[in-house]
């Protein structure tokens, strides 16, 4: 975690420096668990695999490390056009741990890269403070990161961010999708917005084409901000999906997944099928949330390019044989995650 | 690795679109060693840890991931500037891969995150093509990538990268740096110029102050323009250091290593003594390369500006205990390893 406090290098007063170092330290360390292993000075995040431990060897005789790398593309112009450095962190960590959970892999640890025009310890501390609670969220650690100042890349106040997870899933329980049959059904789990996805054509219409500002208040938006409503940070879906998987040790009823991101429902669904498969989608089974009314009525958009562009209110989907179905809604009931039928596989 | 086939969805034209993507995946496929398990369509990369390998069990009985990310800072800058993209990868990989080293940890694979103005897939080809080309010379396996077009936060022509490396190391193996002792000497291994540190500095002397061109040929580089001296990809140190730790299955010869980043010599020595322990470097026991000597002539840079800055030509340090000194210098020796010794620890 060294390479975070070095603010003095920059430029930065050494009072002001260590003052976030301290708060971006203690956020960082929030994240670690007891595999986690604390090297003050080391260039490297370390992570004990817990090779030696009974319960990981129950659980893992052939562990197969997964790992998954994205940015949250241009949702992070957005953050700094209002200066909320504090949620796109959220969105780093849950884009690619929720990529990862898709093969049936656990979270375990995460780093991230910030570039920016200008090294500002508020606005760092920030980022990662957001990244950090991603990590609790997504149940990892975030052993490391760096902070790249870069004047000449990024223009004044942008910045990017991209994020590495690792996770591990025991061979045997790869979701690999090879299981889809015609008849499995399809079954959506509530999105928290737009995600890290379509924000090109969302920023577009809003504050282009609409002329809206960040804190308008659209009616359908029932008292929120657009600024705010379009921040909302990425749903991770590891802790209910995780729960969910483990309740599988030996049946096979989840047959895919699919973290619903760019190119829509249709477009990450059908990377799941084989030849001659295809999807049955009832488009009427949900209904979309406000914000995407909004941006459809605003930028007048076809609905075809809703669905090719934006998740519409769905951001996982489980592809689940059709015998498994009923206890898995009963289990759904239980823990109170609410779920929609959305076709089926013919 | 789907991610790097998303060509069309850019607006690229298919048969354009399926040359390119042809031609990364076969430079990602060949880092692949048979413990990366290849899942066409999948979201995450996967590696296998062996677990249940007699020769894996025999050399890890507590193994640690080790994790390292890293960018390759404004050299970004220069590569673009001469459109020349296939050396920048090598450089992405040695940062991260050189920062786990120093542990003690041994490379296993690597991911990268790629953000451009505009996907220009020959471009991106030629970067992953680097990348790949580092990932062998580090004996790590390229599972996964992220590419990103992000017109509104990169300019013309400008991009980014960061890598993310994962590793692993024995846990009684890891080197802390906690060992070292006045008397321990330290020896220098060379590098192969800037590597990937200093470059906003070097580049406004070279072509901001001093005026030169990416073609001239300074007589000190003996024939080579700036632009490939400066462009000259970052040395990658696993495969000698790998070797040589293995050498000590028992006796703690090496004390501490350091990656010579920013920072310099001084710098990334420092971090490695204890309290009451200091540096004691022949600064004339080697001489600089000659492309320090054109930047500190053509920039009228003071020589201690220039020690915090560059590597000044010594990328890898060892720190040895001094009763095990012999024995390594002849196997350094042996193996054409060339080095020089630096000084000591008082």
């Amino acid at each position: 975690m060294t390479k975070y406090i070095t603010y003095e290098q920059a430029g930065v007063s050494i009072e002001a420096g260590d003052r976030m170092a301290h708060q971006i330290r203690s956020a960082v360390t929030g994240t670690f668990g007891p595999r986690v292993m604390d090297l003050p000075g080391g260039f490297a995040g370390m992570f004990r695999l817990d090779y030696d431990e009974k319960l990981f060897k129950r659980n893992f005789q052939s562990p197969v490390l997964v790992a998954c790398t994205d940015g949250v593309g241009s949702k992070v112009q957005l953050a700094a056009r209002i200066k909320k450095f504090d949620t796109v962190g959220i969105d780093l960590v849950a884009m690619s741990v929720n990529d990862m959970l898709v093969q049936g892999a656990e979270p375990l640890f995460f780093l991230d890269y910030i570039a920016v025009n200008t090294l500002c310890p508020e606005s760092i501390a920030e980022m990662v403070k957001g990244i950090a609670k991603g990590c609790r969220l997504a149940d990892c650690a975030l052993i490391g990161g760096e902070t790249a100042e870069m004047p000449d890349t990024y223009k004044k106040g942008d910045f990017d961010m991209a994020g590495f997870a690792v996770g591990v899933v025991e061979r045997k329980k790869i979701i690999t999708g090879k299981t889809v049959r015609p008849g499995d059904v399809i079954l959506g789990m509530a999105s928290s917005g737009l995600h890290s996805n379509g924000y090109t054509l969302a920023r577009n219409i809003c504050f282009k084409k609409a002329s809206l500002k960040m804190t308008d208040k659209p009616s359908q938006l029932r008292g929120a901000t657009v600024g705010e409503t379009l921040l909302e940070p990425t749903r991770i879906y590891v802790r209910p999906i995780v729960r969910l998987l483990s309740k599988y040790k030996v049946k096979q009823v989840v047959h895919a997944m699919a973290h619903i991101t760019g190119g829509g429902l249709e477009g990450n669904l059908r990377r799941l099928l084989s030849k001659g498969q295809r999807l049955a989608i009832d488009w009427s089974a949900w209904e979309w949330p406000p914000i995407f009314q909004v941006i459809q009525q605003a930028g007048n958009v076809e609905t075809d390019d809703m669905r090719r562009t934006f998740n519409l209110g769905i951001g996982w989907v489980l592809i689940v044989d059709r015998d498994g179905l009923a206890p898995l809604e009963t289990y759904l009931q239980e823990h109170q995650e609410p779920y929609k039928l959305l076709g089926e596989v013919r």
